[in-house]
């Protein structure tokens, strides 16, 4: 049979863990920490529903929503991304800067075909997020990774791993990182917008947990104080809006975008008009603000929960990250415990969470130690139940 | 700045055209018979609509819709195209030989992830579909053009081509191709699934219009005499459904949709599920049958006044293909005429079509003589103002 790409020997590994975790998820009985979906009772249903109903008529928007769309995205949802999501954060985006996208998988992606030839070195967090370390792999990149501690990347190591394999690219998610649920200090971010101008990197600053924010003041992003257009600002609608959904923006020099453009119509030619206008309606009938609260008051009660549960269900001498925002936070055991192993006794007992190993590349220590929990996708009563199935099985091992 | 990868100077001149005519396009006053879009008229809006009031509430699908989905798509849309689309081309498929994506453009790429490297070459039509040639060059690989005749491709050229080549894959539009209107006879079908198996080389098929029939007996894809796994069949709803939604699907042997599932997640994790919904529910209600009908109706009247306006509008030196079906068929003026040039007269006097030399590519003659007219997106009386400006601009030229 035909051989395949070369680009396809970097894909099987990780994806055999991450399917495996998805499988043992269909069982309704387990109760998953795993994935990184946002709650169900905090998606926007009934807006979506009466949105629907009411502009996808034949006299409204309903040709328009079934019709071929543009590669750059519907105006109205992009003029939502200036005003109602990069203005807030201090960004001043002129609307040919944003292009919306498939997701934010596919805006990092449509930045790599930009970007990365194979053997490219990117820098990335350590532990980074998983998935977008298979898009790296899928553009047969070298993925290196840079030492981080409470307050994310270490500048020092970043400047001296550009020295040492002057990288492409620099990977960052400075906001209630995934998997660690930590965030990059302001000093740093500021630090590292210089550094990709000096050093001529792409700082990919990818966003997508910013607006979860639960405690604490918040930041503006690395692109705030890129002066020079090296860092581009990749975000989803995910979070705040709803997964399902697929959409994505991307917040660049004009120059840039009007390359994303081209590639964006060699993947998959426009992102699919119907749910680019039901969000931009979303947003343009003044939903976003008071449904944010409520996603936030939805996702701070399971945070405390879960921290709370972390403190009182598991042995003294586990460390964990205090998230103050996002959907993650991370967990360290005594270090004999691996807990990719685990993960099989954990199903057993019908509960599941991510793995640490899968977020570690080379260039720093691999720790087999460590899982990400997402308490996001999980009621406050079944985070309980969760837990004590967990500390049941970790406690067996120590 | 930082330079961009290698693939992205591959794409720049198709793309300049495209936009170009995307944007003379934007002017109401213009008739364009340069894009692929199906009558707005044989979209099934009210549909769509009736079935998002229903089915997108909290109680139904409302949460589903709006939640994370599987890369491999929805059941329920998998399921329809098995029974509903593939049995009756006389394609026997397994559930799991079916992955959904987002458009037929998108199931061209993800198929390109798995088989190609960069100087791979794939042997193409002449002309041949400008769109899925810009996948190709995004992806580094050299295009041949084939030989063609009034019966599609002439298998003893893409038997010569495959000795000299060596290619990785074959490219083609068997039935109403994009964008000569040509359908590939049944006695070549069947050679060219044997060459792909023979050959060791991975027939792409690519068949987005067949069920756009408007006269004449439907023939079977190339997938239905492919013994071996080598052809690879690729398909959009965009034709049958609408192109807004942006869904396609991939039938491929179970070990390659396995493949695509992760190319897939690392292009864009999955394909939104608001519109798979929707989709699935448009074929399980049963709607699909006399939507088609009804589509068929719109375009088969569309097909024949533009035949008839060629007929007794165009001087009688110009040459044309009479479609048995799709959206699309291909004028052929005197040698001296150069259609990329005209078009700028053309759009001056509020006409537009695609010009021919986009759709040619090395390995056969890049003809600079032809336009791609589209049928399929103008009403029937426009199509007769639009094709008198038209004769106009062509007779100036004579």
């Amino acid at each position: 049979m035909t051989n395949f790409a070369k680009r396809m020997a970097y894909m099987q590994a990780t994806a055999d863990v991450i399917r495996y975790l998805f499988d043992s998820m269909t069982d309704p009985e387990t109760i998953s920490f795993g994935g990184g979906a946002p709650a169900r009772e905090a998606l926007p249903v009934e807006h979506v529903h009466d949105i629907a109903a009411e502009v996808l008529t034949r006299e409204k928007r309903g040709v328009q929503a079934l019709q071929y769309g543009n590669p750059i995205g519907i105006p109205e949802l992009r003029q939502a991304v200036v005003e109602r999501l990069l203005a807030p954060k201090g960004l001043q985006s002129k609307l040919e800067q944003v292009l919306i996208v498939g997701g934010g998988i596919e805006g990092l992606n449509l930045i790599c075909q930009l970007y990365l030839d194979p053997g490219d070195v990117i820098l990335v967090e350590s532990p980074t997020f998983v998935h977008a370390v298979e898009v790296f792999k899928m553009f047969e990149a070298r993925c290196i990774a840079c030492q981080t501690d409470d307050h994310g990347l270490v500048i020092e190591d970043v400047e001296a791993k550009i020295k040492q394999y002057s990288p492409k690219m620099i990977y960052v998610i400075p906001t209630f990182q995934n998997p660690s649920g930590r965030t990059l200090s302001l000093e740093r971010r500021k630090a590292l917008a210089e550094l990709g101008s000096q050093s001529d990197v792409v700082i990919l600053e990818d966003d997508p947990y910013a607006e979860l924010r639960y405690s604490g003041e918040a930041l503006p992003p690395v692109k705030y104080f890129d002066q020079t257009g090296h860092t581009i600002f990749a975000n989803s609608f995910s979070k705040i809006f709803s997964p399902g959904s697929r959409l994505g923006y991307v917040f660049a020099d004009a120059s840039i975008v009007r390359k994303l453009y081209d590639a964006k119509t060699a993947t998959n030619s426009h992102t699919n008009v119907v749910t680019q206008i039901l969000c931009a309606e979303f947003f343009n009938r003044g939903l976003y603000d008071a449904h944010l609260k409520h996603i936030c008051d939805i996702h701070r009660e399971r945070r405390d929960v879960m921290m709370e549960c972390i403190k009182t269900k598991l042995p003294a001498e586990i460390k964990s990250v205090y998230p103050d925002g996002g959907l993650f936070t991370w967990i360290e055991l005594p270090e004999h415990i691996d807990t990719t192993e685990l993960l099989r006794d954990a199903v057993a007992q019908k509960v599941a969470y991510m793995p640490g190993r899968e977020f570690f590349v080379e260039g720093q220590p691999i720790r087999n130690n460590c899982m990400r929990i997402s308490f996001g996708g999980v009621v406050p009563e079944k985070i309980q139940i969760g837990m004590d199935r967990l500390a049941h099985v970790i406690k067996s091992k120590l």
